[in-house]
């Protein structure tokens, strides 16, 4: 028997014999409650990609965090909606003890080739040996399943808000810990690892949550063969704090300057 | 009987004995095959809006396009997943006859005041009426009811692709024509008013789509009616074009450089 890595075992997921798929939290990558959300992710995308029915790569997943997961076991159920002859629609709810906590959309897509060309491009930063790891002992335990390295906007906790809000971007090398070779599913949960804009703005972490979290993955299965277990540089911006909601945006870079994946999420928070 | 604006009557609903809302595609809309996007989306939104247990503004939506609409009827079912105490979370479908064709959700959320900071800042643009309108008629109906300024990146129809992509990103204001005081529901559609940014880098009109579509609504309703009718400031960007599909990012700026909505689609391209 192999050990499995912990992100394998917080994303296992077993079909129950009405088709639902079941699963169970893991303590591995708990957050301050429930589970770290890029889990819940990845795990909404797993029921999608490990269903029979499934055709085509993944190109979109959003996941809304509709009420706060305990940890435990929950169930998941993945609808398809539509088959075309390009893509494919999916609809995905998470269940505990029958109340939906977790909804998810996933498109899959036929991606056979054709014009290519990447406009944007990847934010200068030293080599990920050049830059020191985020210290994450003693906080979340999910933090510690990554290997975080900031180039540029580390958080700051501060015991009092900031008088003046800070930047809120962050450009930060990222991998999972220990190693795993980069597949969708961990795709999908690193792009929930960038913190909250608001910890970078205000300095403080107050009662605040994602809401809502959207990913396109850019990257072809040949692409995660290729970037395997590499840190991937990730930028985060948000652009706007108002009224008990911000968004912000990501981008997710590899090997050879691919970006591999972009995506966006909503943040509550409380004042 | 006052006259609708050709808006309103697109995304007007009747509600039917059992709860399903029924509506018509409106041809003064109409895109290349079926309805625009920003009209189905801004309908799915409203399905929300116009439920009695409906509680909050809106934050986001995420519209899935499964498949073609056809113009006519078409019935869209809202089902409330969960409301909590700061949010509340809706999945919306959409069928003609009794095909699945568009799916979505929506985040309402109680936005009571509290931190507020814009840390993007408003792209610098001449005034509406000192930039040119962009010339539609001969096009897509859907076209024509948008008045259209672009400040840069102006689409251009080549007769064969451009040798080199060219950049993705558009600066423009756009408005409703005729003129109609901003809501969430014609702020939904203004989000997918940016051409596909395929066009924009190619130059050409290959079959192409929208797959997914996510937008969170920053303006809060008195922002809105601040707004009014003046023309909104729109950016748009893709970053990404590879195998089939790419991505594009937005922003819609309003009077006195606010930030009213920001969003993301992901858009299907044959070749």
């Amino acid at each position: 028997m192999t050990d499995l890595h912990p992100f394998d075992d917080a994303i296992a997921l077993t079909r129950l014999d009405h088709g639902t798929l079941r699963g169970t939290t893991s303590t591995a990558y708990a957050n301050i409650a429930g589970p770290f959300g890029g889990t819940t992710a990845a795990t909404m995308l797993r029921a999608v990609l490990d269903d029979d029915g499934r055709s085509g790569d993944p190109v979109a997943l959003t996941v809304n965090f509709c009420g706060a997961m305990r940890e435990g076991e929950f169930d998941i159920s993945a609808r398809m909606q539509r088959t075309g002859k390009y893509t494919q629609h999916w609809s995905v709810e998470l269940t505990q003890e029958g109340t939906v906590l977790t909804t998810a959309s996933v498109v899959c897509g036929q991606r056979s080739g054709g014009f290519s060309h990447q406009s944007a491009a990847m934010p200068e930063a030293p080599a990920p040996e050049c830059c020191a790891r985020l210290a994450t002992a003693g906080r979340m335990n999910w933090l510690e399943r990554y290997d975080f390295r900031f180039v540029e906007g580390a958080p700051v906790y501060a015991a009092v808000p900031f008088a003046e809000p800070a930047g809120s971007r962050s450009l930060m090398w990222v991998s999972d810990l220990p190693e795993r070779p980069l597949d969708y599913l961990s795709l999908a949960a690193l792009s929930d690892t960038f913190f909250l804009r608001l910890v970078h703005v205000r300095g403080t972490l107050a009662p605040m949550g994602t809401v809502s979290l959207t990913t396109y993955f850019h990257a072809t299965p040949g692409e995660l063969v290729a970037q395997s277990s590499a840190p991937l540089l990730g930028v985060a911006e948000g652009s706007r704090f108002h009224a008990n909601f911000h968004d912000q945006q990501m981008e997710l870079w590899g090997e050879n300057g691919r970006l591999l994946a972009t995506g966006a999420q909503v943040v509550w928070f409380k004042e």
